[in-house]
């Protein structure tokens, strides 16, 4: 099994990438507190999958375990959900030593992370992320959070898990449009800080979407890795941490007013279809290289477009954004293929909704 | 200015002790960011009292300041009323450079503290207490958080503030009430870790009850002396930091089961008896320095009895309490006045009945 280490302030922590759950067991017993019970949060897609099976698997400690499940998808990322949770986290009498277990993708992660962050203060957790695009984002740097009144991830915490286990053959289980919105994260990472990477990728397309396990557990490995140097930099986001945003202060926009018709993976690859629109206009990366990075988007069906939205309506809706401070935007600018930094100055509005008009169909 | 350093793990921070509000300017100062914009959070009781004179000191950094305040009480303590500061705060614009500053009591320093801990992932804040019991106990140390369906504190966060500001000369304005209901803290304090304190406050207890402000000054500065050299060692509760909960398994179950009847110094006062009655009967604690703490509590009239609850009742709801783990009540027990220890073993449910029995009238 391989392992990679994350290297915040707050936590040092390790990250397990393997081919099924059997090692989970040995992952929390090296953690070496005793437990007195489990607490799973999973959703109404992932549950049915592998609740049985990670069940098997703590089996051998001999604790009570609970299992809090809701309905699948963004609209249950709200504070109901979790007190749902917290209601019946107290029934089942969890305190103090109870080990929480995020299964599932970005969604239960962010809510399971946030369920421990704040429960009796604080409880452990693990992070056991089973989509593409958890493995190889949300599940690692400590982000945890909720929705609140149509702002994305508003409510939240950082908090750092006690381990992320990555099981790359719960890939096989996922739709393919699911594999193709994780694979906006993986090529965001390329786009902001490895063009090896971004090389890489423009050379394995068949392999990735066909899963191939050998290559997927390399691209997970090398996403988390290009995270982790980042995050071990800038955990609590207040500089570097930024230029993982890229795509995001368009793309939750998109979300938003798409009401989460398209999935984060998508919006992100829309959103970053826009960013380097933007960073072209600022005189940043060259034509051919924006074209470069469509291209690849392309490539792994994801959407570099969006229709029935209104320009002026995205603009303003990007000051929802937690990035922005004193009214300002923040977007990761890419200079080229696997160079960029935060802006600093205000941009010019012309120029962002020249940009927002370019990915309109 | 007196001035007392916090260490814990995860920040180090100062607690400022003067006789006005008006070097809270230079302390906002000092914390050196440029913040974008101010949000007060007070209640019903304090904001009357003193949120002009605190927008006073704020006005030569003209930037914004949104007052979010709530009906004073620890009935308030819930997430319906965080959930209206978050909503004040997205329409007033706080971003990740607002300063949140928490001006009021233990009820306000809880809430606007789970609140800066969770609005966009944390926000910086800092804790103006304004009575005697927040002043020397609830303010330092980063605990925070609200009530959820009876239980006490059981959603929060320990996260830490930029300073602790207390300015002596508010506690004129306190009821005689809520002076004595501090007063339950401090001898707390000299109870578990120091007898010489004990011994002061046995000296002092007319000039605390009358206010004198040079013996508050030292009072408070010593019992946040006591505070932070268990915060220091143990941020989390993990460990020592439960000595502080001395009186507090008992004063819970009083404060829920009363219905916050009588004020949370009160309860703890009342549990402190039961404590300290459990401690002897395990054979720790003399008789003697059982009734010398029970008459210091009583000079500073505080109950160290209750009516009208059952003892049954009192005993189960003790396992609602955090620090219970595997269904194991944990007790800070008392050896003499001065030394204590937490209880490892489990506690015979017998000793515990007869302790609450005779606290009761």
């Amino acid at each position: 099994m391989n392992k990679l280490q994350v290297d915040t302030v707050s936590k040092s922590y390790p990250i397990f990438f393997s081919e099924s759950f059997l090692a989970l067991h040995d992952a929390i017993k090296d953690i070496n507190k005793s437990y007195s019970s489990f607490v799973i949060i999973s959703d109404s897609n992932v549950g049915p999958l592998y609740v049985k099976e990670i069940k098997d698997v703590l089996e051998p400690f001999q604790k009570n375990i609970l299992v809090c499940d809701f309905e699948a998808g963004e609209t249950s990322k709200h504070i109901g959900t979790i007190q749902s949770f917290y209601k019946d986290m107290i029934e089942f009498g969890a305190d103090r030593r109870t080990l929480v277990i995020a299964l599932g993708g970005g969604v239960v992660g962010d809510m399971a992370g946030f369920t421990a962050a704040t429960y009796m203060r604080g409880l452990d957790f693990v992070q056991v992320p089973t989509t593409l695009l958890s493995q190889v984002d949300s599940s690692v740097g400590g982000k945890t959070g909720i929705d609140f009144l149509g702002y994305k991830n508003l409510i939240g915490a950082f908090y750092q898990p006690e381990f992320v286990y990555i099981n790359v053959s719960t890939l096989v289980t996922l739709p393919d449009r699911e594999v193709s919105a994780g694979m906006g994260e993986v090529i965001k990472h390329g786009v902001i800080g490895d063009e090896l990477y971004f090389t890489y990728l423009e050379d394995h397309v068949d392999e990735i979407l066909g899963l191939d396990s050998q290559i997927m557990m390399e691209t997970i490995e090398w996403s988390c890795k290009i995270k982790k140097g980042i995050v071990d930099q800038d955990e609590k986001e207040e500089g570097i941490r930024g230029l993982l945003n890229f795509g995001h202060t368009f793309g939750h926009s998109i979300e938003r007013l798409k009401e989460f018709e398209l999935i984060h993976g998508e919006c992100v690859a829309v959103g970053m279809h826009g960013e380097l629109v933007l960073a072209s206009k600022l005189g940043l990366i060259t034509s051919q290289e924006v074209l470069r990075v469509l291209n690849l988007i392309q490539s792994y069906k994801l959407p570099i477009m969006i229709d029935g939205l209104n320009t002026e309506s995205i603009y303003q809706d990007m000051f929802k954004d937690k990035k922005t401070t004193d009214k300002k935007l923040v977007f990761a600018l890419i200079e080229k293929i696997g160079t960029s930094y935060l802006s600093k100055d205000t941009i010019d509005k012309t120029l962002i909704i020249e940009s927002i008009e370019e990915i309109m169909e």
